[in-house]
């Protein structure tokens, strides 16, 4: 598997990922999407947006702002219990997170053994002093404070004072957007129990222990949808919020599969009753073999009533939903598929990522599903200097691109080069326009009117007459194989 | 022209937009997107991203984080400049804009005539004690103290520890986030000048008069892009900044004209001298006649090579252009169309409304773009009751769906009321599945297949072969003429 190293290293080199405020040395792991990376997060979210809103007969959408009223948060219970638990070194003043400390390994300034520093493995004491984890795990020698619960929310201020009367906080869940919106989207929708609402934004977490690139940042983009049932309905004989909790966790799962990651890297964890947040009845994580092991990727919870109970208490509201069949009113159960932006970037860039032995070269592809993929189609000159070949290739960028497909020109290298470029930033098919789709008028030879189209996985080529390139583009990148499309024109030597 | 509160009725109670935290009274000039409103922003979006970066050939995409280094806002001259003079009343404490004061009215409870209040018009000093504008615009009485410089950007402590120097803002402009990625991008990119790159994303101000619905909020979300030129290239005779000035301003007020905004509604103004911002050489805006007056819709400015030369500076890096035929080193010029994504949508609301009186009875229709509407097509039953009918609805919703076009069902009211609500929420076209179409197996009757497709605008209506939808709608939402595609098939009596 790539190792995160070499995926952060791509991913500036090639114009996906660059890290935030570079030029004034970063900002502690945030992140800019580049002119590739916005293409890649653009049709995670239009996927998403597709298949969840738009495809389906039970989804609405909505965005909501960052900036919520405070109470908001008051009622979520993100400000009372939002929180992790920190400890300081009274040495060095750094500061840990007290839950993660039993699970990893320290660094230890030993006093028994004058001078000497050593790592002593997660959850073990030191064997010459006793020291364990009460001293700092960084310099080994400072005690650490008691534990005390800090607040992840990142908190501005509203208007020209800046008193508590004026701290807003930044949403640290899109989540909530769509609770405290339930009753105007029910009385404009006029929507019947299930229905789901759904929001693609950024989030903001104060996180103490941000990293591994695009994995943990403060800043993070979240596809959240709030799926609202009928606690008293069952399904298939089962109450409907555990049948509608199976089904999220089975749609969300085949849709990973479907844009091109492996089930062998997908698996599903059950949280722990002690593991579960207040509000959740149950709760399963889809996890994804990342390069830092096993991580979650989206969070499948049952809500239970919870947040618009809580809602119409601290609002004064009454947020239900009349049942016309019992004639009676009651707050709707809700499950909630949480997935996040980012993180789906990293598993698709992860997942793609592919090094291969191409006659002694090292060839690097991504392999992303067409859908998926930043740019569809790339056009190359073989000759940049012929004027022909290099008009007739912007015509066909220009022509491409107006069918809908993103399409990129390039001719800042040789053939060969340009091929290992697009396949470096998976692009699935390039177009070689050479001598003989132009022709050469002074010597009076008419071109043929084809052009090459070259596949990035098998890095097979054929001649396609230009008049076919509309049908051609529209059956690959509509999942046809290319052996199916291949088969219908003369195939050409090279790679 | 409508007025604000017809549309921001018409928005809540048609899920296009809503008061954020709304159960809680609101957050102040925050405002959600309901279904219908994150539609018509996704497209509004959707359409900048693919006029502006897919279809040319010379601009590429960024999405910065919201939170950059604090050093940004200092090389940017934010820090410094990006305030607006406060006054306070030092007997009610109000808060006012200083240079807003001598265009409002004033409220005035006049000393020399006990117990009386009253009006003073803007600029003008109370006729029977003199007091003027050093008193308070609303209490009358107290005296305003001097202006004093506010900053207007929010923000916020990132890490565990709130003190200066984990003082982090919220970007106010998208911009920056295209400069200190300048030097990533060309390298990753190899593009040669002028080329841009463009971002749409959040910003935020902490404007201390917010307000006119989505016109001036906190939180708002920006589409700007940043065109680098090379300032010793000349087009057509002129220095090059200045052609790709005009070129712009052209292409933006194009831009708004294809979607639907008329040219009366639209106009330039040149800023003044004074009135430039600190960075340019010349700023433009194209202003919208909204319910509140011409205001700005997108500036245009000339940035020349002030934001790169400054981050060189604060930074200390080489932020420059090698021109290959001048063998030099330089400094880009910029020039920025920046657009507001909520400007644009309340344009596109204003345009789009359209009270008509239809036999007696008032008919409201959003008429938008096929491009802009939120939904494209509406599938509606005649008779809920008829299963069959229902059925053929669902069936025919979910496959003009997987063509890509956003289709709706609806069976909560009668057909004519049904036709009015897709009007007032601006679809295009409505399809009604009815018991010709479908027939009547008790009687032994099979239908015609046909279904009748309703045009928003000239409310005609045709009956068209079910097999038939695709290609009619693909010429319909494709630009084509409703009397075009009407003449094609039988017409039938109805609005």
């Amino acid at each position: 598997m790539v190792d995160m190293d070499t995926l952060v290293s791509l991913c500036k080199r090639r114009g996906f990922i660059f890290q935030s405020s570079e030029i004034y040395g970063g900002l502690g792991s945030a992140w800019d999407y580049g002119p590739l990376g916005v293409e890649l997060k653009r049709n995670i979210r239009n996927l998403w947006w597709r298949d969840i809103v738009h495809l389906r007969r039970d989804v609405l959408g909505l965005e909501a702002a960052v900036l919520m009223h405070p109470r908001v948060w008051e009622a979520s219970g993100h400000l009372e219990r939002f929180t992790d638990p920190m400890v300081d070194c009274r040495e060095c003043k750094r500061r840990f997170r007290a839950d993660h400390l039993d699970t990893q390994a320290w660094l230890h300034y030993c006093p028994a053994k004058k001078d000497n520093k050593f790592e002593i493995p997660a959850g073990e004491a030191c064997k010459h002093c006793g020291a364990h984890r009460t001293l700092c795990p960084v310099c080994g020698k400072g005690e650490l404070t008691e534990p005390r619960q800090f607040n992840m929310m990142l908190k501005t201020f509203l208007g020209p004072v800046e008193d508590s009367a004026a701290v807003t906080y930044l949403r640290p869940e899109t989540a909530q957007g769509m609770f405290v919106n339930f009753e105007n989207v029910l009385q404009a929708m006029r929507r019947k129990l299930p229905f789901g609402i759904a929001q693609i934004g950024r989030s903001f977490r104060n996180e103490i222990t941000p990293g591994n690139f695009i994995f943990r940042t403060r800043e993070f983009e979240q596809m959240e949808l709030e799926f609202f049932v009928n606690p008293l309905d069952t399904v298939d004989g089962r109450p409907a919020d555990e049948y509608w909790h199976d089904h999220w966790i089975e749609t969300r799962m085949a849709w990973y599969q479907r844009y091109g990651i492996s089930s062998q890297n997908l698996r599903l964890r059950e949280h722990a009753k002690e593991e579960l947040a207040h509000y959740a009845k149950r709760t399963v994580d889809i996890e994804y073999q990342f390069a830092i092991g096993w991580s979650e990727l989206e969070g499948i919870a049952n809500r239970t009533d919870f947040d618009l109970r809580r809602h119409a208490e601290v609002s004064g509201r009454t947020l239900s939903y009349f049942d016309e069949e019992r004639k009676q009113h009651l707050v709707p159960y809700v499950i909630e598929p949480a997935a996040g932006v980012d993180r789906t970037v990293l598993a698709m860039l992860t997942e793609a990522y592919h090094v291969e032995d191409v006659r002694g070269e090292k060839r690097v592809v991504l392999r992303f599903h067409p859908e998926v993929a930043p740019v569809k189609i790339a056009v190359l000159p073989l000759l940049k200097k012929r004027e022909e070949i290099v008009s007739r290739c912007w015509e066909l960028r220009d022509r491409l691109a107006a069918r809908g497909w993103v399409t990129v020109y390039d001719d800042t290298a040789a053939i060969g080069r340009l091929y290992r470029r697009q396949d470096e930033v998976g692009t699935p098919y390039c177009v070689t326009v050479d001598v003989q789709t132009v022709g050469d008028a002074e010597k009076g030879e008419t071109g043929d009117g084809r052009v090459t189209i070259r596949d990035r996985d098998s890095m097979g080529q054929i001649r396609v007459p230009i008049a076919d390139l509309e049908t051609a583009f529209a059956d690959l990148l509509g999942g046809a194989a290319w052996a199916a499309v291949a088969a219908r024109y003369p195939a050409q030597a090279g790679s």
